[in-house]
């Protein structure tokens, strides 16, 4: 459950952060965990400061040998591209770094600029949260994520080694591909989907408290991402703009057809069209990997009922735990108006008997 | 825990359960449990039979009082309808009322229909799963929901109490609305929704595996519920299809408008278009309520780290409850290729601190 032994790796004993926000903060604050020498540095000192009070680093890079071993740039991806090179120009580190979102631009940005790219690996690890700044970051933000490098045919093997050891630091497993591969994927799993989400989000506006009262956890869990930071998402997005709009116009395509598909058939059976697309989203769906990258197992869902009381959870995992069951997932349900709830425990099919008999033991209404 | 002392309220003694799909099957299981006679009927007998086996009921209406207490009509909404005039005609209940998603379109046809419309009251309970079928129903599916019912003013009065007396067997919260409010709502919060869900996964469909690996917990958020049944969808949508398509031009407006802010303004800042639907997004997802009913209350996320092994749970929640800290909700970060996880808790930000000493007392790695 504690961290583990650390201690910095061969190689990454000196790390600058540039840009102390959500993801160079949990950056911070992962590689101090493993006792390397971070450096903080923000456009906004306060950020920076603020940063190292939480314990990612030290602000500022007086004394660190020059050049360090690693610059990692965690700016908005509007301001990538000048920031890497910049660093690149002034040799403060042997290896840069990125974590944007949107890869093939940043990387042509600085190709075409008058420092030498070899030492330049474009990085995007594929975690993040709908909150921003330094105070929401984790030194385990990475855990298990995937973190994609993008090297080209020019790129040092050196430097991606030294991106490597950050991940490895961090907890992620390195993927590497192309840098207009990884844009096209991540305007289909990420951006559009984060378009979407605040469409649907937006359109909530204005509604009336009665409509807004119907809310169930469908729309929730549909608009959950569009509580994410406007400017940041519009950097993102205008950064991989040709991408994001092929998938958002083929959305429309889609769109257009369910629209025409219920115009021409109004209350009608038989519009294919409409079946269609939502018989293509059950597929679609069934296509997204589960837990620890697998495939989808195939979990139970065993509801149980509890009061919304401190110490009932506990009382529920305890008897989950003495049943030696383990849990894959936890979903509560949110009960309106009343101080009761479901919990819904993901468990593996063959546990199912055992849970429920080890809950039931202990006073709780369970569902198998 | 246990469920509340069962006896059948005063005029609900017996009650006919047409469709035992999830949701009659789960009306059937929440009046068995105060000790109603439920009798179950389905178009497919073996499906009626699977329901009484799973405590729904007893099969067919073979001598029970004629006309009975309640009909509750749960056939899938392109047959509700036919389905509550035919039991009118044949005066199998006093009170008949249906749970279909969409209530304008029933309700007009059963008005044109040449039976006394006086004791149907249009319902609809706001609860459901991605899994249909009896096998996933369960007694408090509606615990806590809203249940909206639809009366008109030629509507009797002691209809909408039999219907009051059902969805309160049923552990939900009435809401009297008209079928025009109830379906434009519905369209906004649910129906809209769910297309835009099941188009996104759809997307998902012939991506590559190294793009699917990308899949982050925001795309599962935004296509969970694309996962439900294609051709029960289908159906609610065309039976709502003009409050829906409303709502799906909207959309489209507004999916129109970022395609083209991010066409005009290829990798360039200030398309303002795009940041607005972003910002608009952020705004609409504030307005949905929060966990029973309220406002969203400012719930702090504490995230722990915790190993994917029996047990680690309970020890998380017993050292929460032995912090008398009330978990307000629960999220298990998926993490991926290492058994590793963190546990998000949503607690009040008051009891932060209590949370975290006792988390870390008992050697788990806690961010406050």
């Amino acid at each position: 459950m504690s961290a583990p032994p650390a201690g910095p790796p061969e190689g990454l004993r000196s790390v600058v952060v540039i840009g102390t926000g959500l993801l160079g903060t949990s950056v911070g604050l992962a590689l101090r965990a493993h006792g390397v020498d971070v450096r903080l540095v923000d456009h906004d000192p306060a950020v920076s400061v603020r940063a190292a009070e939480l314990g990612a680093g030290t602000v500022g890079i007086e004394g660190l040998p020059r050049p360090a071993d690693l610059a990692v740039v965690c700016v908005p991806p509007r301001h990538t591209a000048a920031v890497v090179v910049d660093v690149l120009a002034r040799e403060v580190a042997r290896t840069v770094t990125d974590v944007a979102s949107v890869k093939a631009r940043p990387l042509y940005e600085v190709a075409a600029a008058a420092v030498d790219s070899s030492r330049y690996v474009g990085g995007h690890p594929m975690a993040g949260r709908e909150r921003s700044g330094p105070t929401a970051a984790r030194a385990d933000l990475f855990l298990g994520r995937p973190w994609v490098l993008t090297p080209t045919a020019t790129t040092a093997p050196e430097a991606v080694a030294d991106v490597r050891a950050l991940v490895a630091v961090c907890g992620a497993v390195a993927v590497e591909m192309g840098a207009a591969e990884h844009d096209s994927a991540v305007a289909l799993v990420s951006h559009a989907p984060q378009v979407v989400a605040s469409l649907v989000a937006g359109r909530l506006l204005g509604a009336s408290p009665v409509a807004l009262g119907l809310c169930g956890q469908g729309v929730r869990d549909v608009t959950r991402i569009a509580a994410s930071d406007p400017a940041l998402w519009q950097g993102i997005l205008e950064r991989n703009a040709a991408p994001v709009t092929a998938v958002l116009r083929s959305l429309r395509a889609d769109l257009d057809a369910v629209i025409t598909g219920l115009e021409t058939a109004p209350g009608a059976d038989g519009s294919e069209a409409v079946l269609a697309a939502l018989a293509r989203g059950v597929e679609g769906r069934r296509a997204v990997p589960g837990k620890h990258g697998e495939q989808p197992r195939p979990y139970v869902v065993v509801p149980v009922v509890v009061t919304d009381r401190p110490g009932q959870l506990a009382a529920l995992f305890a008897a989950a735990g003495a049943a030696e069951v383990n849990i894959e997932d936890v979903r509560m349900d949110h009960a309106r108006g009343q101080p009761l709830g479901v919990v819904e425990l993901l468990v593996d099919p063959g546990s199912v008997p055992r849970l429920a008999a080890g809950l039931r033991g202990r006073g709780f209404t369970v569902h198998d």
